[in-house]
């Protein structure tokens, strides 16, 4: 059964992977509104995603729905929720204490998906063992002794540009798998460690070029 | 002049604009170094993208590079910069001031990038007129008064799931024209409407999925 899901997990494409937790949201809205069973359709007809995409979507998870009926709701968000790790605890740490460093370790909504920051570490003397939310921040010569403790798998980055390969390299050298990048530095790693993107200030790009676009167009009218 | 560019702005491909940023990263690291020039082969090597998808990407920035030496740093860096909108300050409000809108006004790097959050705003009487790292904080009632001053046009989405599409409605209603959504709810707007999807969360689960398939090939080994 365990080896089943693997087996799936395995090739699950990312752009499900990245609409599945819309679904979800969804779902869980629906049962808010004390509904008990959903269909593929109503979900694709919220989300404005084709049909047939989500029951594509949805087939890689371990889930029948029912003729006419649909999906049992409090089943699907029990199962995607799992599927999705959010149900799972990773342990990470985080690497630059600064202003969105610090940010992410007051943000306690990522615990409730599945991401337990443990430790901070920063290079400035003035933030060692202090802490934020909770949370402790050492010096970050005291990696080493702390991942012995804590055996984290996850890093998010959060140094500045000039720090972002240096700080990369010194935590996969300490057994970091994977690196949660929120800097604007494209950082490069070994093949079988993860990298996930996650460029606010590329979005923010992107909104600024769309909404002066839109405001030369209202302009025009 | 400012036509031109203009005029360039509205056919900017969204990968485009994600790139971007990527380079404007780098080439700020190289003049830290004290590089005066840098080639767009020297960037796509960097960064790990094709050298003929830079130079495209490059070729709806106004800028030209000489044979040989390539492009200036110092105007490269600038032009980028207020091509991307990060040197216009662009006002913005938030709304739902929990765990991760908090964070979001106290993440200071953003003002950098061109967004000025200049008020947060929430359901809770208990939040109404406090404030965050000097932001203030008003109930969500105040929004139509507070648009009068502030002419934001930038709303920055930290709701509840359950939240997102009323908020945003209310926010259109008072002449918001951008979304910036950090929900993993998929909000509907009007075609006038920008949205930037964030979802952080989606963000995990793949790197969730992508960790687990590493470990499961390495338990393989």
């Amino acid at each position: 059964m365990a080896n089943e899901i693997d087996k799936q997990n395995w090739n699950v494409p990312e752009p499900t992977l990245r609409r599945l937790p819309w679904y979800l949201a969804f779902v869980k809205l629906l049962k808010l509104r004390g509904e008990s069973h959903v269909s593929s359709t109503q979900i694709a007809k919220e989300i404005s995603v084709d049909s047939s995409k989500v029951a594509k979507d949805l087939s890689f998870v371990n889930i029948a729905g029912k003729t006419r009926v649909g999906y049992d709701i409090n089943t699907l968000i029990d199962v995607l929720d799992e599927f999705l790790g959010f149900t799972t605890s990773h342990k990470a740490f985080l690497f630059g204490v600064g202003s969105l460093g610090a940010a992410l370790l007051r943000d306690s909504g990522l615990t409730q998906y599945g991401l337990e920051i443990v430790a901070g570490f920063d290079v400035r003397p003035e933030l060692a063992n202090t802490f934020i939310n909770g949370i402790p921040v050492y010096h970050i010569s005291e990696l080493g002794t702390k991942q012995k403790l804590h055996q984290a798998t996850i890093g998010v980055l959060t140094v500045p540009v000039n720090r972002a390969q240096d700080v990369t390299n010194v935590a996969i050298a300490n057994e970091i798998k994977a690196i949660w990048n929120f800097t604007p530095f494209r950082i490069q790693v070994p093949p079988t460690v993860v990298v996930q993107n996650t460029s606010m200030y590329a979005h923010l790009a992107v909104m600024f070029n769309r909404l002066n676009a839109v405001e030369k167009i209202e302009d025009k009218i």
